[in-house]
C-alpha cells in the first residue's frame, strides 16, 4: 500500500477524498492535517466514521487517526486548503520531497499577473506556474504522470472546458462564448456562514459572482490553448456565470457558442465529440440531455452537445459531480497518474441513485 | 363580493389562485371544475382545506364545494387546462358570457400557424386569437382592461420578457439573445409521472427541451412587437434553455445580449430599466442578483441588469414565483383590471421565508 | 392603526412576524430593533424587502426601516430574543408602558427555580412569573385579554399540549406520555453554524437532545394543569424526543399515551376532542393523518387522534407551522387578543402549497 | 465470476442492487428482469448506465444488458417483486435449483395465518415458510449459510429490531414498546403517484399506516423469538407508527420502552449493548443520537441506546440507509453468506456525504 496524505481534511473535498480512498485498492491515509482542529481524532470531526463501542479493532480504523498540525511526509498530499494558505503548504510538501495534488487555484494559471489580478495575491512563487501541470487528465495525461505538482481545476472549469473542449480544437465555434453553470452547495465551503444555512439555500435558485467568477481565467486559458494547438487560434469573449441551486452535489454547465459549420448535424457534431474523447474512462457522449444525478458520487462527465433547431446555436449540456470529478475524483485520477497506477483505481462509475 | 370560477382546479394554478382568490377582498369562488374528480368536494382532493370536526360553520367554507363537471356561469373564470382542452372550453365560457383569463397557450400566440407548428394542433377558433390579449399587464393593461379574453403569458415567457422589454424597446441590444432558465418541479403538472417523483428530482439539475420549448415562440413574438414599437425592429435569433432543479416554486431567467452601447454603465442601464418600469406595482429593479425565494408566494418580479465587466454583454437576471407572477397571481392581476377592481387586490408582495 | 414593535427583527420569528403583520388590517411596525445590525435598513438585511429602484415611493416602505439599537415605545412589542436576554428587554418595555408578547422561554414556566434548572439562569424577575400569561389562546384567552405580559409557548410544546389538552382534562389517559416530534430546520436559530448548513441538514434525519429538551417542563406544567382543572390530577412521565428533518418549516408531534376507557372508539375520541376545540379558529380535528405542509405559512393546528388497533393506545397526530401557529403567528393571535381586535385578523388559514 | 440475476431490476432495490453489484469483487449480474421493461435494454430504463459514444467497449457494460420477462437460472437471484408476485416467482426459481434472497414480505412471517391477516393475500406456500431464513445476519448468519431461500427483512424491521434485540434477549424492558420510524421517499416504490411527487412531499412531514403498519408482525415475530430464547418470554404490546419526510434514503427508529434494571447507567446499557453485537461488521453502538446520513450509501447500522434522564425509560435510536442494510446491502451480505463468500464483500462502510 501507498502512504498518501490530505491536507485541510475537515474540509468536503478532504472528506471526499476520505471517501474514495477508502475504496482505492492501493492508496492509504496515513496522515491528514487541519490547523482547526488539530489534536483531535478523524471520527471527532466526522462521527460518521467512528467504528463503534462495539468493535474491538477500533484503533486501527480511518477514524482513529489524530489530526495534525502539518502532514507528515508521504508519497502524495492532496492540497484541500483554499488559494493562497495551499500555495506555502504545497512549497513545504514540494520541498520534503512529496508529489502534490493541489486542489486549490494556486498553481492553475500560467501567468502570474493574471493569477494576481484575479485573486488579488501577489503568488508566492511564480517560477513554479511553468512547471505545474494543469491536473485535466483528458487533456495532459502524459505531462501528469511525470509531475511532481498537479494543478487540479476548478469545478466549473472542469464542466465548461471538457464541454467547449471538441468543437474548439475542431474550430467550429465561433469566440463568442457563453457558459451557463448550475450547482449544489457544496462548491460553497464547508463552514458556517449564513448564506449557506438550509433556510437560506432550499427553495431558492439565484445567479452569483455577475462581476467575474474565477474560474474564468482558467476556462479562457485552456480553451485558447486547445484552439491554438487545433490550428484554430481564437481569443475568446467569454461570458461565464454560475447559479446555485438547493442540492448538495452536482453541476451542470449549458455552454452556448456560435457554431461555424451549418453542413452538420447535431449527430455528426456528436461523433467529432466521440471521437475527441475515444475511450475516455470517465467521459460519457450522450444523446439525450443529461442530469447531475446521473453522475453523484462518480467520477463521470456527461457531455452532450447539440445544435438549436432554429439558430444553429451550438449548445453543449455537461455535467459531473462537483466532489469527484470537479474536485476529488480529478486529483485522485491525477494521483493515479502520478504514480504509475492503472488510472481508473478506486474511482466508481456507477452512481448513488435515488 | 363578486363570484368567480375556477376550470381544473385540481391543478397547480387552480390550488394556488384558491389560496389567492381566499384573501381577496372583492372575488369569492362559487364554481370549481374538473373532469377526473367531479362529484367530490373540494377538501376531498385538497385535504388542507377540509374545515374539521370541531367547527359547525364547515359547510359554508371553501373545501365544501363540490367540484362540477363543468363550471356555471360567473363573472369571470380561471381556465387552468392543458392546451387545446383549454380553447373548447373557452369558447363555450365566452358563449355563455363569462369573462376569461385562460392560463393556457391557446390564445397567446396571434399567428395560427405558428401555434399550429409548435403545439401540433389545429387551433379552434384562429378568429378569436385577433381578439384575445396578451395577459402581461406591464404591456396591455389598457387592452386587458376592456378585454373579455385574456391569455395568461407562459412563466419562462413573463420571466423573459420581462427581463429583455426595456433593452429591445430602445434598441440597446442585438438580435442574438440567450435565456437560459431554471425553474422548480411545480412548473410540471399535478399528475403522477416517474419522472416528477420526489426521489427522482431531488438532488439533480438537467436541461430539458433542447430541441424547442413551447414558450420560445411568445417570447420571440412580445419581444419583437416591443423592438417594433420602440423604433428598433429586429428579428430575434432566441436560443432558449430551461433548466429544472429541486425546488417547488420558483423561476429564473439568466437573458444574454450583444450590447449596443459601450457608453452606458450598468449603473445607467438600471435607469433604463426603472424608468421603463416606473412604479409598476410587481416589478422591482434591483442592484444585487436577486433570489427566487425572494419572491415565495408573492407577484414580484425582480429584475437585476448588468453588463458583464470583460464582454460588455447585457445579462439580466430576472425571477419570480412560477405560481403566482408566472401564473395563477398574473392571471387574478388580469382578473382585477378586466372588473375594474383596483390591480393589486389580493396578491402578496411579501415573500413566505424561510 | 396600532403601531407595534419588533424586538430582534433579524430572527426568523422577526421576519415572520413582518410577513404576517403586512397583511394585517390594524397593525403597523413602527420601529424595530436588532444588535448586531442596528443603523441598517431593514432591506440591507432582508433584500426581499426592497422597494426597486424603479419606486418612488420607496421611502414610505417596510423595506425602509431603518434597524435600531433598542425599539421606541409602541402600544405593543413582539420580543424576538432568546432568553435571559429577552427577559431584560421585557422588564424595560413593561416599565415604558408597552404590553409585550415575549417569544422567549422567561416568562413561560411558573416556578422560577425549574426556570433556573432547565436554562441554568437565575430568572431576573421572578415575580413577573406570577402574573405573566402562558399564551395560548385555546386556554387562556380571557386572561390574556387583560394582560400586559404574554409568554408565547415554545413550537413543540404547542404542539404537544394541544394534542394533549382533551385527553388529560377528560381523565382518558394514564401518566405515561411519550411524545415525539419531527420539526424543520427554521427552528434553530438564524445564526451561522456548521450543523444548519444545506449540505449537513439535506438527506438526514435526526434525533436531538435526548437529554432532555427545554420545552419538556412548559408541556408538563400545562397538561398537569389541565389535568388538574378536569379533576383527574395527573404526575405526568413524559418523555419527550424531537428530531430534525429536512425541511424549512413544519412541526409534527406523534403523541403516544395510555387509555384508560377501551369502551370509546377512534370516532369518539375525536369526538371528545371536537368538543373541547368546539369553533377554535385554528384548531381542525381531522379525520386522516394530518401532514405538516397542509399548514404551511398559516394559523392552523391539525390533530388527529387515534386508537391504536392492536393495543389500544391513544395516538395524537398534531401539527403546524412552527413560525407561524408555533411563534409569529400564535403571537400575533395573542396581541390581537391584548389590544381587543378581532382574535383571527392577519392571520392566514390557507396553506401555500405546493 | 459467480453469476446472479435481479427480478423486477427497474426498482429502486433493484437499481441498489446493480450499483452495489458493481462494486463487488465474485459477482457479476448476467440476467435481468422486470415484466414492463421486458425487451429494452438496461440503460434505456437507467440512462446512467449508458456507455456513451465515445465507448467502443460499450456492449459488454452493465447498460447493455436486455431486460427479459424471466431470468436466466443464475447461482443465485435478487427477487425485488411486491408480495404476492413475489411467492410466485420464488416458487419457480427454487425450482430450477437457483438460490433465493427475496426482498418482498412473502417468506419473512412464519405463521401463515398472520401473513394472510395482514397481506390479504392466501399464502401459495405455507411449507416454505417453515423452511425458509429470515435474512437478519445479526441472529440467524448460520441458518442462513446453509439456506436456498432467505427472506430479506423489511427495511422499518431491520432498524426496530437491531434497535430493541439486545434489551429483549436480556430482559431489560417492559413489553410496553413503542417504535416510531422516520423515513424517505425512496421506501415508496418507484411508480408513478400523486402522493410522491417532488411537490407533494418537499417541506413535508406526516404520519402513515396509523391502522397498522404491514412490518410489524415481523418485528414482534422476532422480538418475542429473541426474548424467549433469552429466556425472558414477553408478549408485546408494539405500537408501531411510520412518518415520511423529504428525503430520499435514510430511515431512523427511535423506540421507547419501559426499563426494568434502575440500577444500570446508559452506559452500562451501551455496555449490554456493544456486548451483543461484538464485532458486528455492520452494527455500531455509538455515543451521541446518530444521523441517517452517517448511513448514507453503506451497509451500516448505528444504534444510540440510552435511559431518559426524567423517566428512567429505556430510549433507542437506530438508523441505517433503508436501500442497503434496509434492503438491496442485507441482501447482499445474505446472498454473500449464502454463497460462502466473505460476508462484507461489496459492502461499503463510508458514506456519501455531503
Amino acid at each position: 500500500m501507498i502512504p498518501v496524505s490530505i491536507v485541510n481534511v475537515t474540509s468536503y473535498t478532504g472528506l471526499e477524498l476520505l471517501r474514495l480512498l477508502a475504496g482505492h485498492p492501493e492508496f492509504v491515509v496515513t496522515s491528514v492535517s487541519a490547523r482547526s482542529s488539530a489534536g483531535q481524532r478523524l471520527d471527532a470531526v466526522f462521527p460518521q466514521l467512528a467504528a463503534g463501542h462495539n468493535h474491538t479493532v477500533a484503533s486501527t480504523t480511518l477514524g482513529s487517526l489524530v489530526i495534525a498540525e502539518k502532514v507528515e511526509r508521504t508519497e502524495l498530499a492532496f492540497v484541500c486548503l483554499p488559494h493562497a494558505a495551499a500555495a506555502e503548504t504545497v512549497l513545504e510538501l514540494l520541498a520534503q520531497g512529496s508529489k502534490v495534488v493541489d486542489l486549490s487555484a494556486d498553481f492553475r494559471l500560467h501567468d502570474s499577473q493574471v493569477y494576481e489580478e484575479w485573486y488579488q495575491h501577489t503568488h508566492p512563487a511564480p517560477a513554479l506556474l511553468e512547471t505545474s501541470v494543469y491536473g485535466l487528465c483528458e487533456r495532459y495525461r502524459e505531462r501528469i504522470a511525470t509531475s511532481s505538482l498537479v494543478a487540479n481545476p476548478g469545478c466549473h472549469s472542469t464542466t465548461a472546458i471538457l464541454a467547449l473542449l471538441p468543437a474548439l480544437a475542431a474550430g467550429l465555434v465561433g469566440p463568442d462564448v457563453i457558459v451557463n453553470t448550475i450547482t449544489g452547495i457544496s462548491g460553497a465551503r464547508r463552514s458556517p456562514k449564513l448564506s449557506s444555512l438550509y433556510c437560506e439555500q432550499t427553495e431558492d435558485a439565484s445567479a452569483y459572482n455577475l462581476d467575474g467568477h474565477r474560474h474564468l481565467p482558467e476556462i479562457t486559458q485552456e480553451l485558447e490553448a486547445a484552439a491554438r494547438e487545433g490550428g484554430h487560434p481564437a481569443q475568446l469573449r467569454l461570458t461565464f456565470v454560475p447559479h446555485l441551486v438547493p442540492m448538495s452535489r452536482g453541476l451542470l454547465a449549458t455552454c452556448y457558442a456560435d457554431f461555424k459549420e451549418p453542413s452538420l448535424t447535431s449527430e455528426e457534431v456528436r461523433a467529432v465529440y466521440a471521437d475527441y474523447y475515444a475511450n475516455e474512462p470517465y467521459i460519457r457522449i450522450v444523446d439525450t440531455a443529461p442530469h447531475t444525478k446521473w453522475t453523484s458520487g462518480t467520477n463521470l462527465c456527461l457531455l452532450y452537445p447539440t445544435l438549436d433547431r432554429l439558430t444553429g446555436r451550438l449548445v453543449v449540456v455537461s455535467c459531473l459531480d462537483n466532489l469527484v470529478n470537479g474536485a476529488a475524483g480529478q486529483a485522485l485520477q491525477n494521483a493515479n497518474l502520478m504514480l504509475g497506477l492503472p488510472e481508473p483505481s478506486g474511482l466508481p462509475t456507477v452512481p448513488l441513485m435515488p
